[in-house]
């Protein structure tokens, strides 16, 4: 079902035209990635990527590189934002540790629904992309192949739609390089605060992402790859890996914030079309995220100021898919009814 | 619990402060109407009032007023856009019927949540307010108790948070009157589109607004609820009754769009501090709308683009305000974990 033919059906419905706004673009762009007029939003998942980052070494975050193993406890815990989240929308989460500096084997949650943790570290955190490449192309590619292969177990335990996220102290820095170099975002609004870094840190923050972009552009025409393996992190190449495998798989996939967005572009630039399948749920305060956006042709549907990551703006968006759903599968339409708009004049 | 200590309460969550955004305001705004950390999103109904509006022989609408009386049974039947959303977001309904032109006695849906219907009209719609006064001062104020009475019957269900909606053709024409007359709105920006006015259409409207608002303008600071009677309608009233109601009960009250928002500048105007349980769900296309919330000082959460009315975009907040509520509940505090942001500088 096309665009088209879905905006048709819902101004048949028993409201006016168009009424109900952003909730029928929503419905219409749901509708289309899934290719009919009853889509649907479950089984649905919540996967979250994490990694440590070498960049943290030059003083770019406002927080402490082990509070990624502490926040991947807390997520696994069901008591982190994410999570509680997830719980309160009936969502199920796997916990993908791609590399985070500790090995981590913490306990999941009990409750329904459930949390799952998986291992599968590729090393303890990226390397320093202040200093040389954050990540090697075998290290990089090993992390894409294990955001694909979540994909794929996604979709072969029946989900429907995706949410993607991550956890990662530090990892603003890296989404701000490929904001610039694959999105054309000038660097005074591709570096922003991140969890919160004060005047001092965004300083230094702009120059090392100045100077990272600088090294690895030259790189990009050639060894594409290899440009964003040197400005990314393992559980970016993850995500990356991720949305490029949702389209042949059918799996639709809600887009969070700046450091998903980031990920997404790569998966774009390496595989142009992975995009297709995405749903952008929300525009992000980090200032490279507009932009990113924009490139991608994604049109964000809620504006509130969230900066947290973890998935936690796109879980906010799947109620809002359900009421879009609803409103394409459970209303009746004005013919039924004999209504008709008065001849005006 | 103020809303301060509410701040400081989601200041020492496990994310960096202020990085949930909006979702964390509402939970504030939550919080602070409940007076509670651990505010209460349901039991929660869908109180929707209907009534025809005379003024529609005037030309000023885009639909028949029959389509008042259709659109109660569509409602009834769990087929129109509100009783799906309701259904979808767990929500009971009651439809009040204050003043449809026709006696009505549709059959309602069997599905859970239930949907109830009311008939308790004053009389077959309101009078032609570009002649004469809509609504004596007893028509006026038997719909207000109407809806006092519904507030008191939620809250004696053991209803926490309600979401009012309208139905009624040519309602944005006293709504339009009331933004006006009690939130000093110019004509230009008072005046909208409604369900889908052409542009002649919008002229009939904007001078019979300006004409009546002319009539009624001298009567406002002696005898108020004459005045907010002439240019209402019956379910407008019927909500302002409502909202009026709501605080002394406890009750926490979503606010929808325009027609709605018209009804709580009456209830504001003739009970000062009947907004203080509310929540503004969304700022509407209807170009009074953001003048109206500025009066009242609310800040809507949702720019969705809608202009249904029905309690639709008062529904839409529903799983947001359970999301809210579970951040402030379920999430683990900064110190439990013992998690401090990094010395910067």
């Amino acid at each position: 079902m096309t665009a088209e033919s879905l905006w048709q059906y819902l101004d048949g419905l028993t409201k006016p035209p168009r009424s109900l706004g952003r909730l029928e673009e929503l419905a219409v762009r749901l509708g289309s990635i899934q290719g009919t007029r009853t889509p649907r939003t479950a089984p649905r998942r919540l996967i979250l990527f994490a990694a440590d980052h070498g960049v943290t070494a030059a003083g770019v975050s406002a927080w402490p590189a082990q509070v990624t193993s502490l926040m991947v406890r807390n997520i696994c815990a069901g008591t982190a934002a994410s999570t509680v989240l997830a719980r309160t929308l009936n969502t199920e989460t796997v916990v993908v540790n791609v590399g985070t500096l500790e090995d981590l084997d913490p306990p999941c949650a009990s409750a329904a629904p459930p949390i799952h943790y998986r291992n599968c570290r590729v090393r303890g955190g990226s390397r320093n992309l202040a200093c040389e490449p954050a990540l090697t192309l075998e290290e990089f590619s090993q992390a894409w192949q294990i955001g694909e292969a979540e994909a794929q177990a996604a979709r072969a335990a029946g989900v429907e739609l995706a949410v993607v996220g991550e956890m990662g102290i530090g990892n603003t820095t890296p989404a701000a390089c490929l904001a610039m170099l694959l999105a054309d975002v000038p660097l005074e609004s591709a570096v922003g605060r991140g969890a919160g870094a004060d005047d001092a840190t965004l300083a230094r923050k702009r120059q090392v992402v100045d100077e990272a972009v600088q090294r690895v552009r030259s790189l990009l025409d050639d060894e594409p790859a290899r440009a964003c393996a040197a400005v990314s992190g393992l559980e970016i190449a993850a995500m990356a890996g991720f949305y490029a495998a949702a389209p042949a798989l059918g799996l639709t996939v809600v887009l969070d914030g700046a450091i998903a967005t980031a990920a997404a572009l790569i998966a774009n630039h390496l595989n142009p079309g992975s995009a297709r399948n995405l749903i952008a749920a929300h525009q992000s305060v980090e200032p490279a995220h507009a932009g990113m956006l924009d490139h991608l042709q994604l049109a964000p549907f809620l504006d509130w100021n969230l900066r947290l990551g973890e998935g936690t703006g796109g879980l906010l968006l799947l109620p809002l898919l359900d009421a879009a759903t609803a409103i394409l599968t459970q209303m009746a339409t004005l013919e039924s009814f004999g209504i008709a708009p008065e001849a005006q004049g």
